[in-house]
């Protein structure tokens, strides 16, 4: 009865939620730390919050599903137009788009070696193959030779920029020399869902979208409300690419992608710089703390342009520190899923991050 | 660069949403009565939105992707196992899983000739054709006829009971004669989106999902939390099938698939029956007035099992009485998209449905 292809397909694993925890060793919810998804420490923003409370009794209806007012937020804050956006349930179902629109049985995706989970995924949705460079976090110079080396059958390049879940992130600049090498009939893909992080710690990494897309017609940049704004649980991610390959994704964008709520949420969570700002300015006071952490213990650590950090283990297993931290009631992620022994932390709050410290050292002692 | 399927798709006509009018016609959106998207007329439920308010400061927190506590609820309720369910984003994406699943370029749909317009473009996101019924409304030896003709080509038949956008409901019992006569590889699709209502006009139409996916491993009923749970903006809908076929579409299902506080809702909106047995009492009670006023008007309209009734014209156009009402403040849909000079009405409460009377007959006039 089912199509070939979904024999080759298995789930994204998912961080374990807080009800998992709670369930499973009967700790309190308000005692268990989340650092395993890279939502935002400060939580929701107030202004979001009210937003919602005063949009609660509007569940009944159905959104705006033009997004009108949303899109032309988003425009005016990128210089770009209405025309260049597209909404996503996240910024996955826009990865989801992009594979149903360029990919099939006969082509490919072109990643890094150890990228977002999901390109994998929606590629083997479409029957696709996906080539990686041997090297785990991006290295452009592999892709390039990738790239000739398959250039008829690479539909899609899906470059991660800062990278999740590794955390490093190239320059704008090389960026774009790549993309000169590229044809124009091969689809780029810049996820920027940790772009304005990467910004943060150094402007050399920023990707304008306005430019990006100016100068490539060929290229989409995503990003996402579910990191820096705080939304991850509303489901609200954007691309941004040349009206003609808006038209083309947006033929495959189901009405209402997003909820009434969501809608809401987004839009008030744009005007509220602030948020963003203390979230920006706390990710790297507190990584700095991680790093000084990991030295301390002598853990191997990749510096990050996101909001999480991943510390690599040597004798120790990942999977078990996980486990251990678990039982404490802290949550984090672990990588031996991408073939990696270590675990991927969350920049928390100050305090969440002393808890993680507390913990962390009493395991590895 | 895309795929050739792509030159066939076209978009889902939304209903027109309360902020267009606003913004097209000046109206203030206190005055606007929509009656066009099949939404609840009693709102969110007071439990419901109590819910969210108490989960508006949990907006950064990605859901539980397990579901564990909605699909409880609903194995529950339904008398089958949390494995025979998957949740969507809406029950629309369960439809899109299924295209994914099942359908391919090689293969076809079999669906009535007028009937929810996302079976036919999710099958063509899938490459797939779609063969349908010379009838409009649910006409079940023409379908078993055409599945004959087409026996190798027919991956899955689309049964929506009762039909949107037409009312109409077959009993149980005649579909059931029908899927006997159909082979165990085709899959079955129940669409039960408004079947809770055509139950309480009559009971021979109800389905029951335990019965049906006990009796035939090859359906699966769809469900959704938009209609009589008054969560349309939401969007959370279900699946209900045989573990063989949940494990296949799960396998298609992106992570974190509805909202945060759309899952909390769900949950919430199934514990309050009253609010559902109340919406429903209001319904055929409202639509008697409905009928009555067709009769009144000489009206062709037809019978309805659902929230909606559809009326025909014969010499005026529904395309200008659409527009006429969506001047006085009143959103319908137009039927001209299905090939029918007909609008459809959501049944309102007394008083929308007051105010639709009296503006229809300013302009039948």
């Amino acid at each position: 009865m089912f199509n070939k292809k979904l024999e080759n397909l298995k789930n994204y694993e998912a961080g374990k939620p807080i009800e998992l925890v709670v369930r499973e060793y009967g700790i309190d919810a308000k005692d268990v730390i989340k650092l395993a998804s890279n939502e935002n420490p400060f939580g929701t923003s107030v202004l979001v919050e009210q937003a919602l409370k005063n949009a609660s009794n509007k569940a009944h209806l159905y959104p705006d599903d033009s997004y009108f007012e949303l899109k032309e937020a988003l425009a005016a804050k990128f210089n770009v137009t209405p025309k260049n956006l597209i909404i996503g349930q996240g910024s996955d179902q826009i990865i989801e788009f992009i594979a149903h629109a360029v990919l099939n049985e006969t082509n490919a995706i072109l990643t890094a070696g150890v990228t977002f989970a999901m390109y994998d995924i929606y590629a083997k949705h479409a029957g696709a193959s996906v080539i990686k460079t041997p090297s785990a976090s991006h290295n452009l110079s592999q892709m390039l030779e990738l790239y000739k080396a398959n250039k008829d059958k690479i539909a899609a390049i899906f470059l991660c920029l800062p990278n999740n879940p590794l955390g490093e992130c190239l320059d704008a600049s090389e960026v774009y020399d790549f993309m000169r090498e590229i044809s124009p009939k091969t689809l780029i893909v810049i996820d920027g869902a940790y772009n304005d992080f990467a910004k943060f710690k150094d402007a050399k990494k920023a990707i304008d979208p306005s430019d990006l897309i100016r100068n490539f017609k060929n290229a989409i940049f995503l990003a996402t409300f579910s990191k820096s704004y705080g939304l991850g649980g509303m489901r609200v991610g954007y691309g941004i690419a040349d009206e003609s390959i808006i038209n083309e994704l947006g033929k495959l964008r189901p009405p209402f992608n997003i909820t009434t709520l969501s809608l809401k949420a987004a839009t008030i969570a744009l005007s509220d710089a602030e948020f963003v700002d203390k979230t920006l300015k706390n990710n790297f006071e507190q990584m700095t703390r991680y790093e000084n952490f990991a030295k301390d213990h002598g853990i191997e650590f990749l510096p990050s342009y996101t909001n999480f950090i991943v510390f690599k283990f040597d004798t120790q297993n990942s999977s078990q520190i996980s486990q251990e931290l678990l039982k404490k009631g802290i949550i984090v992620r672990d990588m031996q899923g991408y073939g990696l022994n270590a675990i991927r932390i969350t920049i928390g709050t100050a305090t969440q991050n002393d808890k993680l410290f507390e913990k962390l050292d009493e395991i590895l002692k």
